[in-house]
């Protein structure tokens, strides 16, 4: 959206305006700026926005020691975000096993902020270098 | 993503290219195609995509007769999309009732493709002209 | 619940007195009728069985061709149930995967009646004879 | 299940062995104890009466202050329950609001085991005293 009129955009974080603060196993931040074109019918920030927020950093923090698929997500929504918000996505290990993993991600204004939304979500997963085939749901 | 250099994006649906094709009560069909600006890291759509198309999809059919917030939703992913993949929403309700409702959508590829996601939402609700009050959580 | 005094129960399904009504994989029906032990401080039918019924049917029809155990569930209640009513849940597929599948399953009042509750869960399979490894998750 | 043969039982709590810990709106824990009648077809303790038990630490936690309906609930499972163990769930709150409220209730093996089963779930919620109106879905 804020790229400059030559260069496409190279993903969707990027279209999104993401940036990623933190990677690591136990933690994972990402963080994007509520603009006109994150907004819904209401005016409020679109669920959409709020969500694929939240799976970046899931997404994130599950392939950083793993090849990893997701499987299913749950999102509560708490509270509207509004144009000009500062969105901070945290993730969290929930429970992490051989073959699948779940994880936390809250959704919070600022990096403080209240909870905006929570979001759960699980993967399928292949510890890398330990088999070769191809991960298929 | 693909609007001209001056035109602002209007909305988050206009920012991912979101078309609707059909908007119902008994059923609501939102489209988009998938282009490089929605990929992830492993070169298939982001699932927040694939969310923020079902989840508009859901808004659309929850707002034409109330007027409705998301309360929480789940998602199952089933097979990847690619770049170039049209992908349809189709929202449903499973019951609407005077103060929540919960509607299914699917996520295909193409107008009859296969299901790439499955997505069940709920949403506090108030049916238009009833009550004044703000609808809030 | 029902069982006579010198018969230990021998299952879960025992317990609360379901029966099956019909097995196969595509389709799978289990049924149970609301005693007083199984209502909650509301004395309406207790959330705890109605997501144990449809979690058998579930079982039931996830390990018909494979050996299933289950990731994930998610349920949405629209209605109550109370003492005396016959429930039946009634499992279908949505999608059958290789190494995980989803079901969902519609908790209903008598054999068409309304329904109470929506069901929908999702299994980590293997299917049966190929694979002799033991199934964990 | 251990009620005396002229007792019947009067919840469903009582029904599957369940005992109050503590409940107060900070933190609810509610134990049982797996017996054989608590069993699956594979041997170890029922999704269901992992749900059941998880499902009543809501409910409780969910009705201290307020009249509160669930709307819907998710449960992710991590591991498996055997004959034996006692299993406590913990409730605690997400966020509560005015007319939604969501709690997380992990299901441990034990007072302090490893976590077994990972809930939550949203009520539909009226605080006590202040609308006499029944609350309805």
């Amino acid at each position: 959206m804020s790229r400059g009129r030559y260069a496409a955009p190279m993903s969707y974080a990027d279209t999104l305006g993401m940036r990623v603060l933190e990677a690591t196993p136990e933690r994972t931040r990402v963080a994007l700026t509520v603009t006109a074109g994150g907004l819904n019918m209401h005016g409020t920030a679109h669920g959409g926005l709020l969500f694929s927020l939240a799976d970046e950093a899931f997404a994130l923090i599950s392939n950083l020691e793993a090849q990893a698929v997701a499987v299913e997500m749950h999102l509560s929504f708490f509270r509207a975000a509004r144009q000009g918000d500062k969105l901070v996505a945290v993730a969290t290990p929930e429970r992490v096993g051989r073959t699948l993993a779940t994880y936390r991600v809250e959704v919070r204004r600022g990096e403080d902020g209240e909870v905006l939304a929570l979001f759960l979500g699980t993967v399928s997963r292949r510890e890398r270098g330990k088999d070769r085939k191809a991960l298929t749901l």
